[in-house]
């Protein structure tokens, strides 16, 4: 595996957090980060290609292609709160050895800008939704874990596939503090509402006040996105597979 | 992976564009590029190889034997247009890791020959093809894909799966201009005539005048040594597993 | 493939025996490594963590969360005996490559650390199990092979999946004494009765007085961190395949 | 992945023919390769493996173990003919990067011990064989064809799987000379009297007079190893998948 990140520029920033945003179970970290993008107004800073990326090329409405990529953004926040790297992207790795390479890079160039705090978002399968859907939690240690609680999440059971989770492990191997929102949702679509929760868990974590009243344009852009990928029609056609062989292709 | 390329010549090209000619949908754009080999009396200056082949050989009617493998021709244009680069060969390769190699070396070696220009051709897989079929194209930025669209092309929307997405996104990575011509094509088996659409618009792109008369010598070449190689079965066989799991194996 | 190993301490050890404990058939080398944790307190070294480890993270009872890994420890036996290596962790790797690198790492260290032999623990499934179930084996060499014959064992016959095999294969090609102890089981479940039959052998090959009466608080837990990590269920399903197939995923 | 030669004597060899002898369709190399490895009381100079070969330990009928390995061996012909260079062993290996590495590394070494000349032998497969059953070959080069041709031997048409058509596409780049020997089998036991008929084109070739007489102790030695790992049935398996997928595990 080759993993290449081309960075455009080295932002300076305070005790920043990063946010994992890229597409999973009901894509409630990839409609978060794109929302956190845009309200935030976040400067692009970073590229990251993979070979363990799928070979080819998704076109856009106009005719240009773009490649399975994932990106960096740094934001400022707005009420004097801490700094967020979100990590964007339209791709997970194909393989497990790229994943660690992936995630292992992101973190790298994290802690160089001094980041100590990982938070991963998700979505949590379920066959029925609450209302307002429940958001669960698991954390790099049990301090932070009390802090989870205190956002009002449920203790996580289980496993966390994929980013979300190996983000969070291999950010405590790092003695990075880390934990994951995992919302519940169906999961085979973008789940805006899940992702609202998601959100206003994060928003109150971070001392945020982040707008949600266009979270609606963030989803359906994701939509988009994911339906010229032919994402949505994978998500459905692996969750016959079961949950356990779940990995993502764009 | 290994990936290793022989250099028989190093020529000396005016801004040369590389053509990619490797079997795919339609085998479009293998067709076209031996065609253009032969039309051009283009001389063969580099062979690759990968680990990322297929384990095998394949005989040929005499009891002789060929290896999967990549070649390089370059080919002096007719008519005062641009020089060509041609990249022929039997295969992809069977590992996404494999693709960006192979693509990542055979791009670095253009760029050594001064090539800033990428076409890839290919077939756009349909259930119904039109009379004359309609040519489809993608490209690495909107001026290019407006001059794509000048030569009577529709916006491709959707995915460009193996060698020819891939190379289009991995040609933009590096600044180079790029597009793809993707023609209508049932996609089963080596098809002249959208091979021959394909070429036309080539060589209204690059103010060549390919001969097409003997199109059909190079179809009923590939045709056979795709016979030998097991692909037209292969073809039909990977069409049921659905487009997302394309992958060539010789 | 990556495999890292952290050392936080290196042991002075006498002659120590390696022990593989990971998880396999009837979880017999799991259970078994986890009560000589115990029974010996014995110290952990050293992490190990593979990007051939699976990609995600599992939660525990509180909300933390720990990764796919291996660990080793060392223990002073009890009776004058010889020092134990005990090479402990919640998942083999999910690649071949993987596995060899893997082991040869372990290997490496533990011959770093003195030890020049290795004792590698494993059920061996069989539709049915007589009471007591009998212990086969297979040794590096029939020196060796005579000791573990000498303990009440049968000759294995066949072949030997995974880290439990191949262990005692790269073994013999570095010269280190190896032998398998192989428990009769049914195989889909963590079983305490093999496991008991398997550390009687090891007492007896030894001369150690492993106290066994809390055997069944290693195989409770063993069950716990199996049911949280989906091994269990994996199992049954894995037994589908065949044997051949049988790969560890977490 | 990762191969290791592990080479115990440097043999100084006369213009030595190296002869492909592992596990493939109806067994006929690997037969082969055994009885002229007793004939020829040939010697063991060289030991291969790789982390592409399956995670597992075999077991011999005395309680030792085996791993899945390859071995060189020289041998000295009998009747004034040329050295032979044996490449033996219980698997091929599992990727095909696996295979590439393992082929190259043993021209390499053949190479480096004057080797110009490489022959593989395998079986092809048929769903009824003549008597006595039809050898097909071909070649790195149609001057060797011719040679082999002159042996009786029919053209072979179509693809020719796994090592024995490896090789001789990889020892057709480095220049070496290279044919294949294919013999009519049903393909899924060790095939005696294909091996047979191999081995009398090979006498014939190299000017050898092997003795034949105890050829079906070789075969059933073949067998009993073949058993013991798991082969025969693997191959009746395999073999619903069609031969495309070929591709050994042991």
């Amino acid at each position: 595996m080759v993993c290449i990140v081309e960075m455009f520029e080295k932002p300076k920033l305070e005790k920043p957090v990063l946010i994992e945003g890229l597409p999973g179970i009901g894509f409630v970290a990839n409609i978060a980060a794109l929302h956190l993008i845009r309200e935030l107004k976040a400067v692009r800073f970073a590229e990251i290609h993979s070979s363990a990326f799928q070979d080819l090329a998704i076109t856009t409405a106009e005719g240009g292609t773009c490649s399975p990529l994932n990106e960096l953004y740094y934001g400022r926040s707005q009420d004097g709160g801490r700094d967020l790297l979100i990590w964007y992207g339209n791709t997970q790795a194909l393989t497990t050895a790229g994943q660690y390479e992936l995630c292992g890079r992101v973190l790298d160039l994290a802690q160089e800008l001094g980041c100590e705090y990982v938070i991963t978002l998700g979505g949590y399968r379920q066959e029925e939704v609450k209302n307002p859907p429940q958001v669960y939690s698991a954390a790099s240690d049990l301090e932070t874990m009390e802090k989870a609680i205190a956002l009002g999440t449920k203790v996580m059971v289980g496993q966390i596939f994929g980013i979300a989770g190996l983000t969070v492990g291999l950010a405590r191997l790092r003695n990075m503090k880390s934990f994951s929102l995992l919302v519940e949702t169906l999961g085979t679509y973008p789940d805006t509402e899940a992702t609202r929760h998601a959100l206003l868990s994060l928003n109150k974590f971070l001392g945020m006040n982040i707008d949600l009243s266009r979270l609606d344009i963030a989803a359906a852009e994701t939509k988009k996105v994911l339906e010229v990928f032919g994402l949505i029609r994978t998500v459905a056609e692996e969750k016959k597979k079961g949950e356990q062989q779940f990995r993502w292709s764009i």
